[in-house]
């Protein structure tokens, strides 16, 4: 059966998500949220569209819930923020049913609960492709972790995984009957973990200089990353994961260059002193250097420029 | 030509969006933005999506960019809230070129400058069809502005126009060789005015006991407004704007009903008590009486009931 009205939608939200939390002074169900806001707010917005970011032949219903606030989440970690709380904005198709709605909220309020955040708004249309547009909200700390603050000698280093989402998204679209040899990267793909509580311990350290989310790929956030005039020398043995060493391998890829392109890898890109390195080593046991900042715009491995794209909604 | 790049249409935004606000501790650029907050935040989301909220058959570019955060001031003025930034999510689709663009943003831009609201974030993505969804955020005021809150014998009042957005909308759905005499209402549906001033005056004269804006046509928003065991007994000489009168004439209307039915009208509907009325009139001349609360659900006129449906997205 699917949605009979935005009534029955609103049912269905209020059966998901309670409608309390210690942030909230006004509820959903008014024209707006009323919040207890932090004295700095930090705000951020995510489009998940099917067809564009998630495809329904292999995403289920709980993993599209899940993965569009994950990926919310993990861009309000980049800045050291707590997320409090959400909205949500969906655009909804005729030919999904309730199951599929229940469905998708559950896992999408199963993140939600497991880093305290309430759902505080949002709207819903008929449209004709399924498309989650969240907009999430947190306390922001004293000093923001932002871009451009790493000099020539600093090291670049990164929290979580590169290159096994992107792996995961090639299997998936392939339909590859080979994508059982590969769980940890469908799982990157599917159901990536917002790095949240390592972006509080980077940040609490003192030492991190800068803080982003790699969503992108690693080769076309880097940039982005860096102030002007300057490029980064990649470290050329930074650790490839198993199973993207063994993807590259059946496919005759550079694993170094596929672990650079990524993409939707949902890792903290982060930056320190060099002599800082070991404190933020001793505080993120999981973090590793990725290569150090050079004077010279670009990515340098073994001083010879490369060139790589990440992904770029608009271009071919 | 079409965008080229998520760069090139962030160049668009800064050149038509200041990227300094009060507000605004950290600006766009970096993974969120840092905003100085009210202590208490209101916040809220409206999708503004092609073909299903507009076409572009009839909605000028500079109409969509304008319309999409007007819906959206509407929503945040009914809670009393004064609106201090917003995020866009754009989904953006290969037809529509970087001219398009700029003339959107220009008047989405030109209605944020008149309400000294700042751009605070967004995101952008590839889509079959335009859509726009905005988080819209602000201070919210000590007495919140809430439904549920009249009893019987209180008087519903509304400030704004009634009935004139639905006759625009249809002159314009037909294309119709008629609309040129219907100026207010074309103009009611593509460039609907957010009564902010109005719904900031309503709530500083501390006798609005609630606030809505109406947005689904006044026969559905106003149960939504009422206690559960109440209705409205409807003022059945209320006034009908002259524009909506000949277009009912044309066709045969009942004006009345075709006034309550609406849609779009993003008029403020409130209430007060008997004796405060002449206050609330004083400080809004605008503001005129729709009916009063009656210990009977379901609206009335004369004493008999009327059934009457507004817009829901997935009803037919």
């Amino acid at each position: 059966m699917t949605l009979r009205s935005e009534e029955h939608f609103l049912e269905i939200v209020n059966d998901t998500f309670p409608n309390i939390h210690r942030h909230m002074l006004v509820g959903r169900g008014d024209d707006c949220a009323v919040l207890s806001c932090p004295e700095k707010l930090c705000l951020s917005s995510d489009l998940f569209l099917e067809n564009v970011h998630f495809r329904l032949s292999y995403f289920r219903p709980q993993d599209v819930g899940y993965k569009a606030l994950a990926v919310n989440l993990s861009d309000l970690a980049a800045n050291g923020a707590i997320p409090l709380g959400f909205n949500l904005n969906l655009i909804w198709p005729a030919y999904l049913d309730e199951g599929f709605c229940r469905a998708m909220l559950k896992d999408m309020a199963g993140l939600a609960a497991m880093h305290d955040l309430a759902l505080t708004g949002g709207d819903l249309s008929f449209g004709s492709f399924l498309g989650l547009g969240i907009t999430i909200w947190g306390s922001s700390p004293d000093g923001h972790l932002l871009r451009g603050k790493c000099r020539p000698g600093d090291i670049l280093f990164v929290a979580g995984q590169l290159g096994l989402a992107r792996c995961g998204l090639e299997l998936l679209e392939r339909a590859s009957p080979d994508a059982d040899n590969y769980p940890l990267s469908i799982n990157a793909h599917l159901r990536p973990v917002p790095l949240v509580r390592e972006a509080a311990a980077l940040s609490s350290s003192g030492k991190t200089m800068g803080l982003m989310d790699v969503s992108d790929g690693l080769s076309r956030d880097l940039p982005r990353f860096l102030a002007q005039g300057t490029g980064v020398e990649i470290d050329a043995s930074l650790p490839v994961h198993p199973e993207v060493k063994s993807y590259c391998a059946s496919l005759q890829e550079d694993p170094l260059f596929f672990t650079l392109l990524g993409g939707e890898d949902y890792a903290l890109l982060g930056g320190c002193l060099d002599g800082d390195w070991p404190i933020i080593k001793a505080g993120l046991d999981s973090a590793w250097i990725v290569g150090r900042v050079v004077e010279k715009e670009g990515i340098f491995i073994n001083g010879k420029r490369i060139n790589l794209k990440g992904f770029d909604h608009f271009e071919k």
